[in-house]
């Protein structure tokens, strides 16, 4: 496969930067292709303002989804997008890499998904019809493809379990699996997630980087998380309402847009 | 009150700007002292990096939570995030601002909390014990006072509802509320969201306006959302599990973390 990494901790010598070489030393092991963003090295730019728009008039009132939505479909998206996205495009499989700082990506990373996930790229793609409401969740420019996310948290795991204080992480990273992964298209797989990084031992590192091995080792094979198609049936169009019955009895929260395991 | 509202929106014609404007204005009506930090227009730096450390050794590694332990401790923060911490300790009231962008806040407000929110500061406060896990979640360098969001989304309201294709708006916005906002102490209250914001049409705009008026008028008597308290006995300590039988028979997800409505 071809592998796209993007990587966001801005220290060359930090338990991510090192569980980032394990993970591309292991993926070119496999015979996998990898390029790798390295956001701060690149110095990414993390704002969308006006800069991003060299075509949008110097009067003219910037209105990000419109001014992205012409950019795209011109061709006049700056060079470091433009360089981005050919990357998505060329990539079988994404990996966003980062520490959870406040219980979600760097400001680097959004910055690289405000701006790389330009409109009739990732959002605004498809016909909205009584049958259809674009292609989004599932469907999409990059539908066929994989990603998943390797996250570092200094909290311990239980804090994040079912009822940890800081809410389940495979909610609390759903805003991110499901609105900005699986909403292009992308089948996303389970995160790897290392717990209590800021205070792990030396002697701790070759068992979490055998895991993260592990990982990368079984990624064309690992199950995406089962998250419904929008297109597929399950909701109502235009309303985008789960149809009733199909979660389980009393079930509420972000788990409703998971497909039932099958018997 | 004194209030701070955080302006995260590049255009100064845009609806987020008339929004504010008009936040603004009923605040001071209302006798209110109010100070903005407009992030795009004084050209806010979102990236923690190695210049958010000047007594850092130019040498040395950097350990994001340690260096900012270190340099809140010292008064070695930069100059702009030690002035919004000063906001932060002067306002009763916070007021973040912002377009919903894939599904959470732009990277420049997201780097505001990730520069802002120091070591010392806004986490890491307090004594770990059998009895406490630190001060946060309710108690913190902020409690006392309020804080709440303003945000425009460009989707339908029904796409936002329990049962909505991109999840309650509610679970949504839990990272924020409840990890940026109520860690450090915060009372929270509900969110102003103003939904299907790219297709508003003039005639819809003083409707909005005199619904987000009406929640200025009503900051000082309105009920924050009933999280839990960490160290008020809902949690064990040091797993920080909700204890057993508190929620709702079958409740699962984000809203276990709510306190039940008194009978």
């Amino acid at each position: 496969m071809k592998v796209l990494l993007v990587f966001a901790h801005p220290e060359p010598r930090s338990l991510n930067a090192r569980l980032r070489d394990v993970a591309i030393a292991e993926l070119q092991a496999q015979g996998h292709e990898v390029r790798v963003s390295d956001l701060y090295a690149d110095e990414w730019k993390s704002e969308v303002d006006r800069a991003d728009f060299p075509a949008l008039e110097a009067g003219a009132r910037l209105i990000p989804v419109q001014a992205s939505k012409a950019a795209f479909e011109a061709g006049a998206l700056t060079d470091d997008v433009k360089a981005e996205i050919e990357k998505l495009l060329w990539a079988d499989m994404l990996i966003l890499q980062f520490p959870l700082w406040w219980f979600t990506m760097p400001a680097i990373l959004k910055g690289w998904v405000d701006r790389v996930f330009a409109y009739g790229f990732a959002y605004g793609v498809g016909e909205h019809s009584d049958k259809r409401w674009g292609d989004r969740y599932g469907e999409g420019t990059l539908a066929g493809k994989r990603a998943m996310l390797i996250v570092t948290a200094g909290g311990w795991e239980e804090h994040y379990t079912a009822r940890g204080i800081n809410g389940p992480i495979d909610d609390l990273l759903f805003p991110i699996h499901h609105g900005i992964l699986y909403y292009p298209g992308y089948d996303v797989l389970p995160p790897f997630v290392a717990y209590r990084a800021d205070g792990l031992k030396e002697a701790g590192f070759e068992p979490l980087a055998e895991r993260l091995r592990e990982r990368m080792r079984t990624l064309p094979s690992t199950s995406p998380i089962p998250y419904r198609r929008q297109n597929a049936g399950d909701y109502l169009i235009p309303t985008m309402q789960l149809r009733a019955g199909l979660e389980t009895p009393g079930e509420t929260g972000f788990s409703l847009h998971l497909r039932a395991p099958v018997d």
